[in-house]
């Protein structure tokens, strides 16, 4: 989803009653990011409160390149990392995670050990459908076994794009709340479902229900599931005691639009960049009675801060034994308080730049390349802003690109490097990215491995079901990142 | 100002509270549009409810030319047209422009020839300063005669950007409330300050308030100003017997970004043009205990429709003797009603495009010429989507490019020429154009002509001030329109 998709960001149809209601009764952030242009490293970003290139979500395969993690990936996430769920855990909390995981599927990786207690969803995407020949359809887990295969035992008609997912997602939640709110334990749910990814889909009672298409459908049942969720917090009269935000891993897939893919409102670009389009989120938060009404805050925020700032929520402390890149957001969303601190821009192994107040600075730009482009993939449809969308890596590491985000949100202006004001603000950037430089230590690149064999041929649980197919010989290659 | 100026349309600073507040107190159009993509015409369009191709705001000079009131214009708005407050007055209302008037400096277009009981403001657009030999400063007046110039009396300061413009005509306009209630007279205020329009400026106070720079606190201006209007009919106790309607007169000039230029949101470049950035406007109604409160309203609305809408608040007919193209939105906007009308998209005496539901179709399309861009002028800068935002006047008269504006606000995917939709959408949108193009009947052109001769040499009241200059010799050529 783009920062553009809700009403409440200017989606000219304004469809989302729901999520315009949290965003009235709580806090609208509107410089909030994701730590990826891809869905797997923001979310292990998240779950972290780390970069992709510290926690080992990245590729040093090629130069610059998204990686995320397909059926075939080797990698997942290492045992060393610590995981929101781990951390809550010593505070008595109960985890779910309802949705696609995309932390890896190999069972070492498998959510219930890192943390969470129960799982409903899928590891990966929800591509398909496939034959079960030369791929297998994705599985669908309960905890640690699968109940079933996408298309196969949870339908998705591509050609009507109806699907019951979002619907089923939806009640996983409202039980497990319901649950957590019986027994009065402390709960963390992480409602992480597929839609709005491509292939796009809603329920029946949502499809020709939108302006926008099928992709409106979806947001708007997304909108409508959110709204019930809130509703069940208050009938059940714990949403004073539960902070709730919303946002997304990353910016509107413009390549998949106009059907599938969605609104980065003015930003440049979309999903696989570091423009604003491809990392700016739409960002909620929401707590009756702690967070004043109608707030709008300009803090810099990041999906990593949700890590800190559920771990201060908790009344735990973030690991010390390691760099942690999330910060406490509450005295933002409670005080109303500024934190000054970065926004780094990474693809893949490369950091391509870094907002610092209102100004971002592009150390590399690329959309991408060339071959690509000339297939007909295309980032930034009916954009081209002549030096910035390139389809070379252009480096700028000397004479960095700088924007001020406030004046050109669109990034269609680079300030002149003879001005005193490009000076000025790349004096203080540069600081900021010398430090940001001299202390990274990369994690180990989980995302360059792949082999047909590690593909989800025989989860747990299948021979219950009788759904185990044969892996194909073991057959690890380098894994092909295009952009 | 464009669509995508004010918070309570997306624009990411938000920093337009009291236009976001009336919003939230009153009604926001999202689909509500100017009648030209440049000044006068859609001035002269909003005052006789009427067409510029009918009112005669437009040029023959040659094809799809916009065309506006400069100093050196002939033309003004014919005495045949019928303006609102001419209208207004045979219900007691007393009538006040405040700002710029537009529709011709010669004293027989003055506006108090055309139904207006006072004014205080420019019959031209704030640009100079002049030397008062090739050109005449521009003079403000106060009802029948000027009371000084800008930049000699009315100071503009084009190096910081400070004038006192906004503070000035906000006075007039609370002073006029005040005068009006006092004597318990109906009023109709045209509050059409000159801001945000190029050269910008802002008064004292609010330079450099604004995140997006000198545009950004006139905006912030125009937002304050607006707030305390509306707060000083709340005081006055006569809010909920006062409608209120915010809009501008065409989109964000996007020529003139970052310093000096808006934003139309997503939507396809800017002013000059007849994509969605040139003519799509913010647009808010309000009027307390009449106006559901945080309504939201598709219905698609044109300037044209406040001649009607205006006229039936105050209990009157709109004139039958002509072909009127505004209608009432009071079903709309007090019922929820949604009326079926198209709009109509115009570039001087061509017909570029239509809307008619969700659906738009160009029957030409054109940003500007090779020649004009190749100097630098961009109508769609960082925008570039082939075959639409073209540099020479592409016919599609016999089959018009069709963009579904549900699916696709930013005009980038044209349907399929070949598709079922494409032919069910223009088998009714050709019904509605040729209905249109058969009962058209153009007004005399009044943007033809241009010569130095009348320009505003000796304004009434100049004697007085000591502040008449020599026109020249009377040369009238025809007016040279590049865009």
């Amino acid at each position: 989803m783009g920062w553009g998709d809700l009403g409440a960001f200017g989606e000219p149809s304004k469809e989302t009653p729901n999520l315009d209601q949290m965003a009235s009764e709580g806090m609208l952030f509107l410089d909030f990011y994701t730590a990826n242009p891809l869905c797997s490293p923001s979310r292990a970003a998240l779950l972290t409160g780390r970069l992709p290139v510290r926690n080992g979500f990245y590729t040093t395969n090629a130069h610059a390149r998204n990686a995320y993690t397909p059926q075939d990936i080797v990698g997942g996430i290492p045992d060393s990392e610590l995981l929101l769920p781990e951390l809550l855990k010593k505070a008595g909390y109960i985890n779910k995670i309802i949705g696609k995981w995309h932390l890896g599927h190999r069972p070492q990786f498998h959510p219930l050990k890192h943390g969470f207690d129960e799982w409903f969803g899928s590891p990966n995407c929800h591509f398909g459908p496939f034959d079960n020949k030369a791929l297998p359809n994705i599985p669908v887990y309960r905890d640690w076994e699968m109940i079933g295969r996408y298309y196969e035992d949870f339908k998705i008609d591509l050609k009507t794009g109806e699907a019951n997912l979002t619907q089923i997602y939806l009640q996983e939640a409202l039980d497990f709340i319901s649950k957590q709110q019986a027994s009065q334990q402390p709960f963390f749910l992480y409602w992480a479902i597929d839609a709005t990814h491509a292939p796009v889909y809603a329920s029946k009672h949502f499809l020709g229900t939108s302006q926008r298409g099928l992709y409106g459908d979806a947001v708007r049942e997304i909108d409508d599931s959110i709204g019930k969720i809130l509703k069940h917090l208050q009938k059940l009269g714990i949403s004073e005691n539960t902070f709730v935000f919303f946002t997304s891993d990353n910016g509107a897939a413009l390549i998949s639009a106009p059907k599938e893919g969605g609104s980065n409102g003015r930003f440049l670009c979309g999903k696989q960049t570091t423009f604003e389009g491809g990392m700016r989120e739409p960002a909620i938060a929401w707590w009756p009675g702690h967070i004043p009404a109608g707030g709008v805050s300009h803090q810099l925020g990041n999906v990593m801060d949700l890590f800190t700032t559920s771990l201060s929520l908790a009344g735990l402390q973030p690991p010390s034994d390691r760099q942690i890149d999330g910060i406490d957001l509450l005295p933002a969303i409670l005080q109303g308080k500024l934190i000054d601190r970065p926004i780094f821009y990474y693809r893949g192994n490369e950091m391509m730049a870094v907002r610092v107040g209102l100004y971002k600075a592009h150390y590399w730009t690329w959309s991408n390349s060339w071959e690509e482009y000339s297939k007909g993939i295309d980032f930034c449809p009916g954009q081209n802003v002549s030096g910035v969308t390139t389809h070379t890596q252009e480096e700028h590491t000397t004479l960095p690109l700088l924007f001020h985000l406030g004046r050109d949100p669109g990034e269609k202006y680079p300030l002149s490097f003879a001005s005193d004001e490009y000076q000025r603000a790349m004096e203080r950037i540069s600081v900021v990215v010398q430090q940001h430089k001299v202390t990274m230590v990369p994690g180990e690149p989980q995302l360059n491995v792949c082999d047909k064999a590690v593909m989800n041929w025989s989860p747990p649980g299948c021979e219950k079901l009788g759904k185990c197919l044969k892996p194909p010989k073991s057959d690890p290659k380098k894994c092909f990142w295009p952009h």
